[in-house]
């Protein structure tokens, strides 16, 4: 007889978004011709670069051509993306690493699901708190929690941020052995500074624990002293691995393409150098066959001189709907974090409220959806996490509906 | 201290194809000039449909205006599409399955990878003997085995397949949970009948075992007798979830585009009906972000009538060669399977050669590149795949230089 995988039994309920969209179903259906503004998701909306649709119509005129077509490429992504992000990551961040140690893949999300697989199950696992859903929620399928109490997963280590350390907590008191860290921080906004981020990786390199560094939001980031990549620390190859998206900059949230950094240097246990790139390696080729031949196509164009800056226009329309909603919800008397170096604003909600209530209270009152703070672990409680991905007359349309709705 | 999960270093070897790809660099490097013809891995080769292309590039075109942008779908994959497969379902092989039943994918392969971890470690595994070898290798890094010896992977229960029951084992004689079955058959071509897939299907519900039926080669069956899905199964709802691919069909191995059915009726243990569908939902929305809408679009058009009357031309192009290869080999004494309803031939070796020995021939001797029955378990030793997925001229040649080389 078949049996299930008892860890999914573990996992404390709907995930996040799903239970939002069911929220915002259920709503809509109640107040038909209602319109809803969406800031939950961190879901773009701008049209994609011009230059991208056509190095990917391109890539299906090849794809039309008998002489030119192409079927399965590599696993790990064609040659030419991963010398472009080696190239890439040489100009824009100063950082050398070979094209070998990029993994391209169909997403950022897929990858900091699926590297947890790397690790033995008995790891333990260190997460900011709040965090983004999926880190947690992989481990618990992992096998690394025995279950759910008090609002969060026993045997996890939650590294906590809130107002008085700018949601930016320090490394673990205890011993940990895999650490989840994403800067620029969904869903707070925070950002880690060089001297924050040498903490972690200098406690990974003491304790021989493996960051993984989600930088999925690193074009935000415009003040120039805050590091884009952990590779800007020294040491951080023996112990990092970093996720990265096309997502959030080239606007490819449906088109998927992302990658992963795990350098030949990156050792655990006292195994041989290249041991985890070669897990991986091994992992990514049984458990994947590449990433859409047409996303890839798309994803080099955004690498290119003029697909790079079509790309940061694109991230400086949504960084302006970030100071709108900002200023926003500040003149009204919200408390905010985020909205600087960062898509998100992570807004306190008015005394009184849980994040679920002053989610619903929004839904509800100003027919703008955001995500309830507490979807993203215990520290979330009493925030909420407001997206400046929209049009920018409907992100204004939302703010004057949040500033109408509080005022009364 | 990070730990390693140690079930990667049970793992026997490199991937197959990897493993063929390298010995085939090294060649290449010792003959400069040599051209290969590579009838290996079953890659697809000819362009894409017209149809296909025209489909996505509408879409490439909607994502490139603001109004008519989408970012993120629904992990499960757009709606239309699923519903399109539901119709393809209940138009082409009489079978009633729901919409949500549909889960769409980046392709098979990931779904035949990850599809094991809905299940205990516990759980005994049974896989055809030779299989594809996704099947074995994540169920080995599942922790479903202890241990590969003597030419196979412990705790594995194995399902040989031979020249006596033309590559269609019975089911096992001992209990067992999972069961894994892929027909058309990759790498031998088989086929089970109706009769031959109904004692499978009787056998999982007796024992309550789940079938894992990958039918990503059904668009290669024409004998109208032969099962299509295993939907077709009364009962097969039950017990059964079905893998598949717009790869063999519609071109998309590079395009990556897939589908796995979960039926609500499908429960193990004494689970609540809807158990495997909640939780591979559950596992998807977790460490899945949807394919890729442009593929999603592509696949689409596959499903309509013109899209399936496109991919049928392609499909019977690379028949056509499948033919060539069968006629060839069997004209220089070669026995062969498969190569009807079926892209793949298994051919057996010559007397006296093992079938890493046999390829290392073809390669050197004829510059045809095929692949070792051995990489697909023990039971596939004396034999090799040769795919019919090339360039018509390319086969021909390649079938003419084997012909050549084994006259010698």
């Amino acid at each position: 007889m078949a049996r299930i995988n008892s860890c999914y039994t573990k996992l404390a309920s709907g995930y996040l978004f799903p239970e939002i969209a069911r929220r915002t179903r259920i709503w809509s259906a109640a107040h038909p011709g209602a319109e809803i503004l969406k800031l939950g998701i961190g879901n773009t909306t701008e049209a994609l670069p011009e230059v991208l649709v056509n190095a990917m119509k391109a890539k299906l005129d090849k794809l039309s051509c008998r002489d030119t077509y192409t079927g399965y490429g590599d696993e790990q992504g064609d040659t030419p993306l991963r010398e472009a992000l080696r190239d890439f990551y040489k100009e824009h961040y100063g950082v050398t690493l070979e094209a070998d140690e990029f993994f391209v893949s169909d997403g950022a999300k897929s990858d900091a699901a699926n590297i947890q697989n790397l690790f033995s199950e008995d790891c333990v696992v260190a997460v900011q708190d709040p965090a983004y859903p999926v880190y947690v929620d992989s481990n618990v399928v992992g096998g690394r929690s025995s279950g759910f109490e008090n609002g969060a997963y026993k045997d996890l280590v939650y590294l906590k941020g809130d107002s008085s350390n700018g949601f930016v907590p320090e490394p673990p008191k205890e011993k940990v052995d895999i650490i989840y860290l994403c800067f620029p921080n969904n869903p707070t906004g925070a950002v880690a500074t060089k001297e924050q981020l040498k903490a972690f990786v200098d406690y990974a390199r003491a304790n021989r624990a493996v960051i993984i560094f989600d930088a999925a939001y690193v074009s935000y980031i415009e003040d120039p002293e805050l590091p884009r990549t952990i590779y800007e620390i020294e040491g951080a190859k023996e112990c990092a691995i970093e996720i990265n998206s096309f997502s959030k900059n080239a606007g490819f949230t449906g088109v998927r393409l992302g990658w992963s950094v795990v350098p030949h240097a990156l050792v655990c246990e006292d195994g041989e150098p290249d041991q985890l790139h070669k897990m991986w390696n091994r992992r990514q080729c049984t458990f994947f066959n590449g990433a859409s031949n047409i996303a890839q196509a798309g994803g080099l164009a955004a690498l290119s001189g003029e697909g790079f800056a079509a790309c940061q226009e694109l991230v400086d329309y949504y960084k302006g709907n970030a100071r709108i909603i900002r200023e926003g919800l500040e003149s009204v008397g919200l408390e905010c974090f985020g909205g600087k170096n960062s898509p998100y604003i992570w807004a306190r909600c008015p005394e009184g409220y849980s994040s679920w209530e002053f989610f619903d209270f929004l839904l509800d009152r100003c027919h703008v959806v955001v995500t309830p703070g507490a979807g993203f672990g215990a520290a979330g409680e009493g925030y909420v996490r407001v997206s400046s991905y929209g049009h920018r007359e409907n992100v204004i349309m939302a703010v004057e509906s949040i500033k109408e709705g509080l005022k009364k």
